[in-house]
């Protein structure tokens, strides 16, 4: 055990105590069976630290739901809250707001091409319905195309859109949503050996979809820039070009889901930013205010925007460019910018986390790939590095991962893991003292899952 | 013109034009058409005040979208929310969080029956498709039944399930849901001249659906306890009873949307009071924290909380139970409480706002009904009473609607207007003075809506 005891009071931890026992008689969480769950209290925040109900101080490797870039109590973010707060914490969307006008204009600065209007929700899930919506009325047509293990919301248009497991008990059949199979060397499902091979293979099988279902038909087509609880899985040089021009070719909404690959995650602002390439839509949330408040949204293209310049958007929700969101928005984007945060994640990427994740992959034999970019990296964990039979099966746990989870908890992280795979994704401020103790202490956890392997 | 021009400055008018120039660069909004949209600007909130970016101060009888239930800037929330921002202003929502289990208390506390487990949102659409998932996991079944004349949210689930115009452009055929025709005396869509005689015909109508849609088909009846934005048409006597007498002979989950009347708005807690019934699912969002946050959720029974006991509920959000948003919950509800906002409802309904309408209704030969409870009143301006003829069609707006609209913002009100009617909708703790005054303003708007009387 190295997790450091400190920093907060009995007092407080009296009140975890009272929390937790409210919680269980009166919160219903989210994607859990509520009985046999026992949530972890969280008393203090700050910075890539968290504190447990006991009082252990852990690193936050998980930046929560991958949406903490900034880290915990951003100091000019809880700063722009409290004084928006002070002013006009809320007002309807039909008004002109001065903090939703300058959170509009911030991310159309950094939105690729002419993404240059922004329409505001309050999370990733209704940002997605929202463009697909767009999508539909732009073109006229119904069908979406989406790839198998991706994620894109928890409401029911976005969870049929979802290609992961969390869409099965609510999928109601196609209604107009079409799987593709996407590029993912590692487990190809087109039997490719090497990435240019998947690259090829993988656009080849999008442009059959797309002519077997008939262009005619699909509104949009949309796609995590790098899909991210799904796995991390950067696609492979060359096969985001392709997805942009069968797009335009085939005349397709192409609708970049950046809700958690975007403002910073990868290294870069946005992670289309990587192939130089500007989708006709663009989702986000998370990272663009770093959940501090919820928000999210639409960045728009000029043609679709025409679409609805004369005729009216049939969509909304009360607390579209809500000010405190839109505050901490902007407060949120110009430390980024000032702190040069989106360079820092670039460099923790290619200076810390991807070397020390590469001498894992070289020391231990339950790694069977590592990959990733900027502060947004996967562990695949496999109980054999030749079959790459995954230490979890799709779609589950196991007995072999919850031990290395809570290895990786021992040790004083707070991790992230999803099936077989442990994510690195730290705040992108993170400091290189504190990100390189955190992958010392998530190597322990290597150490765990190396016993599992065959 | 009685606006009272006051209290903001030439540097907060410049802001607003700064403010208001961005907006039409970059923000795209809610439901309109964008080229030809003006938006108001809104440069100072206070109480039951706003300034609009001329430096108008104008009295705000629309709380918005009908959610600051409390007033603008109540000082207690925002002293909450500013306290909580300094704490945790985000958690993840695995983890236990004092704010977002305090909150889940004093909502169920003031839920009726056995409501007594909270699902956090961020919005009213949100909790609609998660309280729709819920029933169908409970049941095994798909159907959703829902009334015309309501609104359930814009998503693309909750707007399949509404029952008004802004569902027409998303409509995607049924795919389960099944609208019903509501009780609605004045408009009566079976005939009815008596409040009795509609309540029977309503019922017998929702059983016949029932019965031609086959129970053993349908997971879910969702209803507006007294429909908002559709028209606040209060349940004639016994109706609601009936619904819920209804749902429960043939096993069908009732799930009562609050998003709007919840919170006081109607005078009690929750609408769902008036008629002593408890559904087997509630949804929330606007009053529950004014929505000076953005925060909705669905108060779950005792036996749908067992299905997911051990069960995985299959759903979920990053900002489930956010805690900016639960103690700007926790803040709202404890000053409801302190300020008996509830009891100030009812009696504003009782002893101004409901004479003063019957004042108009007899004075005023436009006035075709008005009708309410607390503060969510209603009223229908027609061209002609016999006849009952709209001022404005369904779905539509007029020439001579917007005329009246345009007179009651002349007369110094942001007013909430709705195809032919206007809705009288302030906050709960409008000081009677400010109501008086508000209330003779838009006696103006009438005077106006009188001469297109035929």
């Amino acid at each position: 055990m190295t997790t450091e005891i400190s920093e907060v009071s009995e007092e407080l931890i009296a009140q975890g105590q009272r929390a937790f026992a409210l919680d269980r008689e009166h919160v219903f969480h989210s994607w859990q069976a509520q009985g046999p769950f026992t949530p972890m209290t969280i008393l203090k925040t700050e910075g890539s630290y968290v504190w447990d109900g006991e009082g252990n101080k852990l690193i936050d490797l998980s930046s929560q739901l991958v949406n903490t870039n900034i880290g915990h109590q951003h100091p000019k973010v809880i700063a722009a809250i409290q004084e928006q707060a002070g002013k006009i914490a809320t007002i309807a969307p039909q008004h002109v707001n001065d903090a939703r006008s300058e959170a509009a204009r911030l991310i159309a600065k950094h939105t690729p091409g002419d993404l240059d209007k922004i329409f505001f929700t309050n999370g990733g899930a209704d940002a997605v319905e929202h463009a697909v919506r767009m999508a539909r009325l732009h073109t006229g047509k119904h069908k979406v195309l989406s790839a198998y293990r991706s994620y894109h919301g928890g409401t029911h248009l976005a969870v049929n859109i979802t290609g992961d497991p969390r869409r099965f008990a609510s999928d109601s059949g196609s209604d107009g949503i079409v799987h593709f199979f996407p590029a993912y060397p590692y487990r190809s499902y087109f039997g490719s050996t090497t990435e240019a091979e998947e690259t090829e293979r993988a656009l080849k099988h999008l442009e059959d979809t797309i002519i077997l279902e008939g262009p005619g038909n699909i509104a949009a087509l949309i796609l995590e820039s790098i899909p991210g609880t799904a796995g991390i899985y950067v696609p492979p040089a060359g096969y985001m070009q392709g997805v942009r021009e069968l797009t335009a070719k085939y005349g397709i909404v192409y609708i970049a889901d950046e809700v958690m690959a975007g403002f910073g995650r990868s290294g870069v602002w946005f992670a289309v930013n990587h192939w130089d390439i500007t989708p006709d839509l663009m989702t986000f949330a998370k990272g663009v205010n770093s959940g501090y408040v919820p928000l999210g949204g639409v960045a728009i293209s000029s043609a679709i925007f025409e679409t609805f310049r004369e005729r009216v958007y049939p969509g909304g929700l009360t607390y579209s460019g809500h000010p405190l969101a839109c505050a901490a928005a902007v407060a949120t984007i110009e430390a980024m910018e000032e702190e040069q945060l989106v360079e820092n994640a670039k460099r923790l990427g290619d200076e810390i986390i991807g070397p020390r994740l590469a001498q894992f992959a070289a020391n231990h034999p339950s790694v069977g790939e590592v990959r990733g970019s900027g502060a947004f990296w996967a562990i695949e964990l496999v109980k054999n590095r030749e079959t790459r039979e995954p230490l979890a099966a799709y779609g589950g746990s196991s007995p072999e991962m919850n031990q290395v989870v809570a290895a990786a908890k021992a040790a004083g992280l707070l991790p992230f893991a999803n099936f077989n795979r442990l994510h690195v994704v730290p705040a992108l401020n993170i400091p290189d003292q504190v990100l390189i103790e955190a992958l010392d202490r998530l190597e322990q956890a290597l150490v765990v899952a190396d016993s599992f392997v065959q």
